[in-house]
């Protein structure tokens, strides 16, 4: 947990127990996300790696500091909205993961990187004008990775060729510098990703530009070892809290896993096969990520097979001890990224006892 | 649109053509919004049934309020949250579609039943007993609406004999008064959903219990006139916005679609096969709602056939006129609901003008 004075968890007259808490509400233990934690920067320590934490699972300012605190190199955004949140509250070591357009995102890049060090990617040479353009205002060079599509099939240069095209086009502009590359990798490709970097910086080299960042993220594939030589830099986010997913991935245990939402059961019809619970999509997502179910309880397994807005349903035949109506349950989500951003705010808890409630920062924050 | 001075649009140094706008950004077109409700209002007050609609879809105030000065008997909550938004707004007459559990959601309903006319639904004995605490502590009875599974197998008693068995229940109880029958019915329930109510009006009238209330919903079946006869009030959501689902399934025509979501193309890979707009599932949701795809590009009828949090992307293969990098675009989303759900702000538009941002209040009141 952060350590300064004014990261001290707001009590707001919040019960001791999670069992009174209000609910639905996302229970954040904090022993577990701190474990979490600790561990990932223990092994970027010892790969010789910078930790550049996602916060984009969190979104809240409290975990981005405890992540620098711990050894974080700086943290990695999405969305100019989380840059700006995080670096009103101190936070100067920004990597802006998305390519910017408009003239709104140049206007905002431009100030903060006026006051921070910001760093962005980009996979086209309109979007590293656009960048010029907002570094030209802000009167202060800014760096760029270029992205590269290394089997991910979302964005990104095509080939090292196109990657150090592109490099070559920042490194033209006046007000950029070529920083590196990066790519978001799906589970399992860091090989092929390892590959497209080398024949890249082979390129680059030849060519007389330097690459010194290699930034590859993803936290499935972190705790392997598999192309990771030619890693720089590790940007993960989920690794935090896991989720469902990354448990039924074999990547984490359950007892891994730091979020949990609290919820009631509101209704158990005489029909005897089912019972409702007071947490929908507009607490677990939709997110199915290839999975079954929106979602498992904790203690049962037992998925939540459908759900409607502020319903989730669990099949209650051949549970004799199902829970009883107005009795509480904690469901693991399936994703727990987007689930965090439903919520204005979590409660931090140490296994059933209650810290405080926290905001989430950046909750929302998607421009 | 509202007449009210304080609520006004905010314009916020809103641009004046929605080309403007960053992204992604949600645009509610008023003059669509507005003629779905007028349209809707007409079509109740022709049939003689209250409307009384469930703001979920919208939560906003200043859409509860229009609604209200159109003619509906008063407004759907699903959580109190949203009752306690619409309340302090000085909106009174509320129905909590949701069975209440624990402490809090008690303390928080005798608070609103002080000042307000609030009436709950139920469909369990127990949560009829915390309503009656609730009532209790407020000083005021509370009305009691017994909520009833006719297909939908969500909430609800299960038979006719059920929910007269909990009417009586709800009439001993020294706080509450039986006001009536709801459900949710699935599309195309409507005549299942009439027969049970014929049936429990039966029971309770020989057990001289008056059902001055016959509360359905849904924005589907608005427009059958299938087992309306024994209505007495409706309850729809979606139809002030309506979204791809309902265009999908024959309900109205994407003329009659309010909300888009704007987006701008940030990546065109030269693998000629995708673009990548800055739109996901923190913009669109994951809600399939049975459909392919997470939305459509409003112009090319194109689905969002992936996303991840931040990026959603069209394949843009036979597509010659596919947009170029830094355009924008215009997404139907599938589930107009959620997506609301998701923003601080929307842009109130009027085809492509911009009249400003206004709040989403009651966003986020999941508890």
């Amino acid at each position: 947990m952060p350590q300064h004075e004014d990261d001290i968890v707001e009590l707001k007259s919040a019960p001791s127990s999670i069992w009174e808490l209000d609910t639905p509400i996302p229970l954040l233990d904090v022993d577990v996300a701190n474990r979490n934690l600790a561990r990932w920067q223990t092994r970027c320590d010892e790969l010789g790696i910078a930790n550049r934490p996602h916060i984009k699972t969190h979104k809240m300012v409290r975990w981005a500091r405890e992540q620098l605190r711990l050894g974080a190199a700086g943290i990695t955004v999405q969305k100019l909205g989380e840059a700006e949140v995080m670096a009103q509250a101190g936070i100067s070591d920004l990597f802006v993961t998305f390519n910017l357009f408009g003239s709104h995102k140049q206007r905002r890049l431009a100030a903060l990187a006026r006051r921070n060090s910001i760093r962005v990617v980009a996979d086209n040479p309109e979007c590293c004008q656009q960048v010029n353009a907002a570094a030209d205002h802000a009167g202060r060079n800014i760096n760029v990775l270029v992205e590269c599509d290394t089997g991910g099939k979302r964005n990104g240069v095509q080939s090292p060729l196109e990657a150090l095209e592109l490099a070559r086009f920042i490194d033209r502009q006046p007000a950029l510098e070529f920083a590196g590359l990066m790519t978001f990798p799906l589970p399992g490709q860091r090989l092929q990703s390892a590959e497209f970097f080398g024949s890249t910086k082979f390129l680059l080299e030849e060519s007389g530009l330097p690459c010194h960042t290699v930034s590859t993220g993803g936290t499935p594939d972190m705790w392997s070892d598999e192309g990771l030589d030619i890693v720089t830099e590790y940007r993960a986010g989920t690794y935090i809290f896991n989720d469902r997913s990354l448990v039924d991935g074999g990547h984490c245990s359950a007892g891994d896993c730091a979020v949990t939402i609290l919820a009631t059961v509101v209704s158990k019809p005489s029909s005897g096969d089912r019972l409702t619970l007071d947490a929908g999509s507009k607490s677990l997502t939709s997110d199915l990520r290839n999975l079954r179910g929106f979602g498992i309880e904790l203690e049962s397994g037992r998925q939540v097979y459908a759900l409607s807005e502020e319903h989730g349903l669990l099949d209650i035949r051949d549970w004799p001890s199902a829970p009883e109506i107005g009795d509480m349950v904690r469901l693991l989500p399936n994703h727990v990224c987007p689930v965090i951003n439903l919520f204005d705010e979590v409660a931090l808890v140490q296994g059933e006892r209650v810290l405080g409630l926290a905001r989430v920062d950046a909750r929302g924050k998607v421009q």
